[in-house]
């Protein structure tokens, strides 16, 4: 057996960090990885609640911040320093962090010689009025822009090739990922009326709005309520209508808070360009996700629910076909942690160092 | 003041009829109501849980099934007889029942004389190809037919002018209520481009499929999930296209079940005929819903949540446009108990007894 | 019809304070209450989520930070000041804040000869031990002595005859209501075994905890989960022990913090000094509790639920007896932001104008 | 590497069915496990909900019960039949059945000389007065009484040396393994008080309840809600007085049901027989779990929570102690289907064969 890839991990005291960390944990390639913490924020690690890990040495642990990851010797978190990084060998770094820290630290990284694999929007979007949003303030810097141009978005079902040779990897956003995969094939094989719109209604749990207390996260905001939020404004939109090359107009997409800590369902209605019967929709998706191990095409008309994904790498489609044969839903499912977060960023890693693609992920 | 009216209702054991007792008792123009229960359904009462009412005769008590109603000297339930209710001197009786059994039911009331205002599908319909959905078996009886023709479909906002007069007023749909009242303003405006299609994507608690335990309904089933389900078939798309005079093909209506007990949101999608400004729009919704006591539009775009609709009788709007102004987001909210169900059953009956709209509401 | 009793609320932007105001609106003896906001705390209305409410001059509404709230002209926030209130006419004050500024205003108050209700901690205790964890710093001053002696507990099926003459009444911990009431009327009949340990293991839903986003309040570490705290330190426990004239080495208070917005059950176990027959015990309560008409006490062994008692005013109490007769088990059930705050204090209000206890209540 | 042992599971479309499968899905030492199906009951295995599963030929699959299951060629079941089995192979089966049917496949599995393990309450106790509640017909016959004195029960951290020799291992109760482990290392080195009394006031996920649809697991029921159950009268009292060799006089038992799915917690009480330190409970407690890999024992006054264990087969254990230094209270958590049911049943198995008892449960 060759040996295994050492990899580091900054974020794993958020939530997608922290599945990161579970999975790295039991892959079978990769050594036990470096949790690092920021050099400026000596508090992202602060401990919320009780844990049975006795860190006395006054050194952060992750198992402080998630109980449930104590009882193994536990998980230090350890400052970034590129010149340790190097010292340890790290050749790959996975980015839990917000999209500012990101847009800072690949280009350090990179110039390090490692690759990353970033969880955030940082570097996910080629066109500028789409990264207008994220207000970053190196647009002019030739370094940004030489990585905006060479980062690989993420998407192993799409851009399965472009990945394996990847420096930067921009893993998708949670809700982007349902809706691209649900639309892709159909898109692809023609069969959308385009000029008649396409609507994504995204439904996700809580943990997709991060780990930070807020009035919108308080557990009597949430519990017994839904609500849409971000309505023809929220950041996913620019990747889902780059990645499925669509303009913003041809596509509305509505988030929704639920009432649940994970799991994303997107509910999308597209209009046939030309009656086809359900048999053929089902084939177009089968076809095209034919060998991808991550995505499951339910048989018509059978939908998924977001508990089928549940601790899953998996994308679930399914779909039902109008009466009048010209009106589709298509039901895409995820749990937003892994196959929105985690998950595939490791189905990235995997495909970039020509593993299995399901390696550590079933 | 006046004698207070007599009211009697049919089916209190349920999540519906509940709620309306409960608002009947603090009705200041009803009696306390008599609750009704079906002779050939003796068990429909049975006590699920513990509960404080001691009904040593053997008699069913409402407070058996809904403890929280104990304490007030109970909720006696007594079987259904046509002469002890005109003795008693009912008016009027409200039917929170199974549609098969309303169907069976109106025709005898109204032959009694007895006001009737159902909560059920059975008398919601004229054209007889949506009503096929249900089933019914007294299609070509005539009284069915005169009684379809008479009855009145009680959505007080739309149909207030004849709802007073009415012998049967049919209840709307709950899902149907949210989707009603968030395009008919629109329509009637002319503001829709109805040939690209009008999306309306509805999320209910629980509560709306009974409270017969099934799979579905089972905790465990439901809570962490989200499901869509009868998609292009929902029984309450054909009353959705009726009362909006447009076809079922010119709407698309899906229903997800939600990890909450009560409350439906549902986000409408409608693509404007020509562009329009979001003031114009919130004109639209203001004129029409001038001086209508139970829709709340909210000013765009601050958009209405489940939560604040919950425990009262309101209808709440809100939406947002798109940048191009030619889409729209509407986000409509209610108790799907209350507005949706037994609130607006009352809000019926105070019209048709000539009383306050919000009498007993508030 | 006597002149209605002019009221104001200070904390109405709170859980208890916004169930406070929705009960007292519908009070059929009192005017809209005047709403306050703290004049140094312009910030403390700030809006927390969409809403329909217009407030174009500024001013804050209480409907901006709970939508439930709009629709009926609102709910104006207007700073507090003395002179202003008894200009108003207002007699009775009620106080939803935090226990540090009940401490401070209730002498202002009753300097000002404005009755008050206090829904916070700060006058609670007579007993200086048990004040110690409140650190109030005006341990010496005279006048927090005088109103310390003065300031009657409100728990009006304990103290009822002392409530109407009260200048100053402080209203139980919701926690403590649950306790008390459950064990009162066995220790007034000697039937508790003492020296052998009372204990109450309660839950209570979040909103026990407040609006303050917080880590413990995030959705998803209060989801899917269930956690103790406070053990053995918890502030109600000197109220409960001061109440019942118990020890605290007497009763262990355990309070665990529950996935439900609202709601306390709380399940007490007293060994019994001698055994004694259910009916007995029984008749102890409905003894004790004859003609108070908001403990409901259950035919054993049935036992009350969360949900029986939820939007109600009602304590319910329930017990079973072991089959050795020696050990009993109680549940106490109570929703924490009615009769465990907000209809506690209106029930005291009631009591301290002499009205039915019951007024706006049912 | 070892052949890998061959087993057997019954009972797998049941929750804790599901986790065994999954659990032995991923396990390094056995086969893919055969499901079976109760030959009598072709029907347990009825599709609940939509699924991608394609089973054509009409044959049951799991991922049709479980669609999370889906994707990998699917978990066929079988029909039992002891004939096939020794064909196969199979060396071990599990039971997840209710009582009745383990009460009498137990002896069947045994003549065929198969080991079991039985995840019901049919073999764990041993004396006759604790079964009766269990109503078992076959007490008088001679092989129960064998089977009986030979079951070992199951819990590993107690009873470790007498599970590799176990021809049937009774797997204990969810309940009852939270309140044994937290309450062992007490008894055993004599702190506790008995003739004051133990506490064991236990909250349970809806899992625990089981999959068949009523009206106490039906979602309005358990959400916002909770509950108690049981009092004195819990299957799992007498196991867990069993197991500690103390009488049911001394412990209290209350289970209660959460609005959760799934996870277990327990709160215990005992009064000291003497004053002792914090430090020397927890050295109690580290001693007695000194090398067990699935009790975590938190540093007091940490205390665990549920969803610290969740997904995990962890029990974890937490104390406080009283001011007084006479009174503990000791908080105990595990995943119910885990730790409490599926992930013990394979420690068990990884015992019985001399495997590393973390083995496929880490």
């Amino acid at each position: 057996m060759p040996a295994k890839l050492k990899v580091a991990v900054l974020g794993a005291t958020g939530y997608s960090g922290l599945e990161l960390t579970r999975i790295l944990v039991r892959h079978p390639r990769v050594e036990k990885p470096v949790l690092l913490r920021r050099p400026e924020n000596p508090d992202s690690a602060k401990t919320t609640s009780g844990s049975p890990a006795e860190s006395g040495n006054g050194q952060l642990n992750l198992a402080d911040v998630f109980p449930v990851l104590s009882g193994n010797g536990g998980y230090p978190l350890e400052p970034l320093e590129w010149a340790r990084l190097k010292q340890k060998g790290i050749e790959l770094l996975f980015l839990a962090t917000p999209h500012q820290v990101s847009r800072s630290l690949v280009p350090e990284a990179v110039a390090e010689g490692i690759r990353v694999i970033d969880l955030s929007g940082a570097w996910r979007l080629k066109q500028a009025e789409y990264r207008a949003i994220y207000g970053f303030q190196d647009e002019d810097a030739v370094t940004a822009q030489e990585l905006t141009a060479k980062a690989v978005y993420g998407l192993p079902e799409l851009n399965g090739d472009r990945i394996p040779g990847a420096c930067v990897v921009a893993n998708p956003g949670c809700y982007a990922t349902t809706v691209i995969l649900a639309l892709a094939p159909l898109l692809k094989a023609g069969f959308a009326d385009r000029s008649k719109g396409i609507i994504a209604d995204s439904k996700s749990g809580v943990s997709g709005a991060g780990k930070e207390p807020t009035s919108r996260t308080h557990f009597v905001s949430v519990a017994d309520n839904l609500s849409a939020y971000s309505v023809f404004s929220h950041r996913h939109l620019g990747e889902i209508a780059e990645q499925l090359e669509i303009t913003t107009d041809e596509i509305t997409f509505t988030p929704h808070l639920l009432p649940i800590p994970r799991g994303i369902l997107s509910t999308i209605y597209v209009h046939l360009a030309r009656p086809i019967k359900a048999a053929a929709i089902e084939s177009c998706y089968r076809e095209f996700y034919q060998g991808k191990k991550f995505v499951r095409v339910f048989p018509t008309p059978k939908l998924p629910e977001i508990q089928f994904s549940l601790n899953t790498n998996y994308c679930d489609l399914g779909f039902c076909l109008a009466p009048d044969g010209r009106r589709l839903v298509i039901v895409s499912c995820e749990d937003n942690l892994i196959k929105g977060a985690a998950g595939q960023a490791v189905q990235n890693m995997n495909l970039m160092y020509g593993w299995g693609e399901e390696e550590g992920l079933l």
